[in-house]
Parts: structure tokens; sequence; C-alpha cells
């Protein structure tokens, strides 16, 4: 089925979609982004039919929002009076308890509707250059309805759905905060604190893969994800503490040369992993 | 040139290099190992040519230590009186302070050769069957000669120059370890702490390739690992804290809701990563 699609924001996610649609649907998709550059490279590359403007927005079917949470509100704000009633708008942020209260808000305000989502794909990379039509293959595609009709549901999932996405996952705001906290936030975290070390400059020669890959997110969207951080304070806060102390007994078991107590911290860990049938 | 090899302890290291003398030379390989059944794996496969014993060890020309460190001096204190003088022995040891004086005294004493290595390739799975005649694809290779002659570290590196390793770099028993605590030992006590989060066995459907990259290494070899921590004690405990400390002030940065303070923290980690060219 055609449909009319706007993007907002054409970074690695908005980008990635736009290509993904393009290859894998016959959906019309119109682009935004505040960075000509950026809207010329989509354009030639066919990533989207044309730069969106006010009469897209006002004829979209879906509106998707690929800005960081603060822009995503503004975004929305702004074109308050241009979307048209009954078109759904969707999110792809990476935190949900601050944004899709205030989202569901301005969307029974103003009659559109409004479901959050985010695709567990990215990059360490950031930008338009690095956004690919096959980033969602395989990954999993969160759901956050917050109260939207299941045929809003619906319609997003049947909208994700050619884009290769593994599973849809329903989740709440609160358990989408808590878990990637976890999963996302922390380590991007540990990546930073880990290439602090004084050693870390001369790794070369001396490191394989699990230098490769604790470092790997080092290599941040500092902007954004200072934002995400403090959009997600609480839990965020509450796993660094929790990895703090995990790792601070492993620390002392080690400093005490302890090593019944180190071995059972370890065995606990490897238990954990294979538990999980990883 | 034809050489005689025997490799003591056919875990995932010592069985890789078996497979790889096996693949790429044409070197005489006799394998020792305490499992009856990892030694007819081994000679089943064809990676040793047979089941090492006194008279093997007696005509090797280099003796390979694929044991946990305190088991090789012990493998080297039982077998003193057989190693042929002249021979070269070395091992594949991850912590370097502890055990290279020790090895080197008894090759002093004792009229054998001796050359520390290390190769920098490895999995988050253990033993033989994960063993993999290209496992050192690429890898470096760390010589820590300790005082050997330039005859004897030519040896080892011409020896395991076929294995397809990228560079040999050479190092000392205390930068080698204090490298190691970074690139290596660091990550698996991070993997250990990660994985022991609350929210760890619910990360399905949340998580994609952060996680994933954290996580790996928790599926430790507690034995083995527990030895190399405390054998490396000073290093890691120096280092653990120092990721503490960062991993800290980034938590404080968060909870203070201070976003100057976090986003030149993240944008640290991201210059330091840059740097690299990473």
């Amino acid at each position: 089925m055609k449909r009319n699609i706007v993007i907002a924001g054409l970074g690695l996610i908005g980008g990635s979609l736009a290509k993904a649609f393009r290859k894998y649907t016959d959906f019309s998709v119109a682009g935004i982004d505040r960075d000509p550059a950026v809207l010329r490279a989509a354009l030639d590359c066919g990533a989207i039919r044309k730069a969106g403007d006010e009469r897209d927005i006002a004829k979209a079917d879906i509106l998707f929002l690929c800005l960081y949470p603060q822009a995503c509100l503004d975004f929305v704000r702004e074109h308050l009076s241009g979307i048209r009633p009954g078109s759904l708008v969707t999110d792809t942020c990476g935190i949900k308890s601050y944004l899709c209260p205030r989202l569901r808000r301005a969307a029974a305000e103003h009659g559109f509707r409004f479901v959050g989502g985010h695709p567990m794909a990215g990059k360490e990379k950031r930008g338009f250059g690095e956004s690919d039509a096959d980033l969602f293959l395989g990954a999993s595609y969160l759901v956050v309805p917050c109260g939207a009709a299941p045929e809003d549901v619906e319609l997003l999932k049947s909208v994700v759905a050619p884009l290769g996405i593994a599973r849809t996952v329903m989740t709440t705001p609160e358990e989408h905060d808590r878990m990637i906290a976890f999963t996302s936030q922390l380590p991007h975290v540990l990546a930073c604190g880990y290439v602090m070390s004084p050693q870390c400059p001369d790794h070369e020669g001396f490191s394989a893969g699990s230098y490769r890959d604790v470092s790997r997110v080092a290599n941040i969207n500092e902007a954004m994800w200072s934002e995400l951080f403090l959009e997600n304070r609480a839990f965020l806060v509450k796993e660094l503490d929790t990895l703090l102390l995990h790792i601070g007994e492993i620390r002392d078991a080690i400093d005490a040369g302890d090593r019944p107590a180190l071995q059972a911290l370890l065995q606990k860990g490897r238990l954990i992993k294979e538990g999980l049938g990883e």
C-alpha cells in the first residue's frame, strides 16, 4: 500500500529509514533536514523523493521524528497546526519517559495520532553519510504505544515491517528507559571512561578484540548522548551505581589477593552469560 | 626448515598453535595434555603428530608452554632434567612480570634458552574444541626477551611468523603487564561486572551491538582469569581505580544534571578515540 511518509531529520537513523523505504517499499518519502547539503545528498541518491515542506507534512500519513528528543518536541510544536488530524506521528528516540507523554499530549490536543518507536540499530558513526538501507536488518523495533489505539500500533508495525526487522517488542516508556540504560547507555559511558586510561594511546600492538569491543562506541556524538543521558538520569545513575558496585567488588577481591572470592565473582558473571545461552 | 616442536597444553592457544603449525609449516609437533580425550582429538584431526613424552621433550628444538602460569612453572620444574640444553622454551601466558624472571632463572640454571611470548589472539570460548589454525591471522605477537640472546629472539620470531601474524612487538615484562591490564584484563572485569545488572536477564529485544560487545567476554574461564588477575594485581588494581574514577566522574555529571560537564567528559572520550584514528 502506497503511503506518504515525511522524515524529519536525515541523520544516521532518519537517513537509513529513507533509504530503506526506497529500497524495500513504494512509499513516497519527503525528507526534512536543517542542513541543505544533507538534503541535496538525500535527493541525489534517491533516498527521498523531495525536500519536505508544510504541504508534505499536511498530507503525510506518517511523520517520522528522527531528531534529538528536545528537537522532536520543538519540531512538533512548530508544525502543530500543519500536522493533519488523523496522521500518525512516531519518533525514533532512545529515551521515552520524558518524550512520549509530551508527544501524546500534543497528539490528543491536536487530533493527530502518536505511537513511540525505537529501532535497536545504530553505528558508532553519525550522519546521513553513514546511513544504510540495511541498517535495520535483523534488528528489533521497540514500540511504545503509551495508550495509542491498537490500529495505530498496527499501522506503525506494518510500516516498519518491510525494513527487515526481526521483531517488534511492545513496551512502556518506563520499561524502555530502564532497559536502555543498561543495554545501550551504560556501554557508551563505559567506553568513554575506558579510553581515558593513560595506557590507551599506546594500546596498538598490545590489543585485540577485547579492547576493540569495549572502546568501539567511545566515538560518541556527545551532544546527542549527553541529552539522552540527562533525560534518563534516574535509571542511568542507578545502572552506573550497580556497575560501580560490582566492579568495585571484583577490584577489592583482586586487591586483597582473595582468589576464592574473585573466582566466585567471575563465575557469577559467566553463569549469567551462559544462562542466557550466549 | 623442519623443527621439532613440543606443545604442553592443548587448550585454545596450544591447540590453535598445533593446528596452525600443521597447516602452515612442516614442523613436527608433539602434544602434551593431561586430558586423554584432548590428546585423542588432537591426534585424530592431525593437529599433533604424536602424544609427547620425555623423549620428545629431550629432542625438542622449541617447547611451547601453553598452560596457566603456575602450571607452566610446575611443568618446567617437573621436566627440568629432560629439557635439552640449548633448546628454546617459550610461553604464551597473559602475564609476564611474575612468570618470566622465574623461567629465565630456570633456563640459566639448566642450560636451556627462554624467550617469553604472548599471541594477542583469543576467543570467548575455551578448550581444544574451539582451537583454530587461523586464530593468529592478523594478530600481533608480543615477544618478551627478558635478556635473551638476539638469536633466540629471532628463532621465536621465525617460528611464529608462518602462523599469519601481522607483527611481532618487542616488550618488557613490566610494559606487557601494564598494557595487558588495560587492553585485556580490564574488559574481562567489566564484562563480568556488567552482566551482574538486574536488567541483564531481560535484555533480549532491547539490545543490539553495544550490549553484545561489552558482555561478550563475560563468558569467562574463571579459574584461568582469577590466576592471571592476581598475578598482575598491582597494574590491574591501578587500571580499575582509574576506570572507576572516570566512570564516577561521568556518573556525577549525570546525577548533577550538569550538561556542560557531561558533554566535556564525553567529548574527551571521543577525541581520544578519534585521535587514534579509530
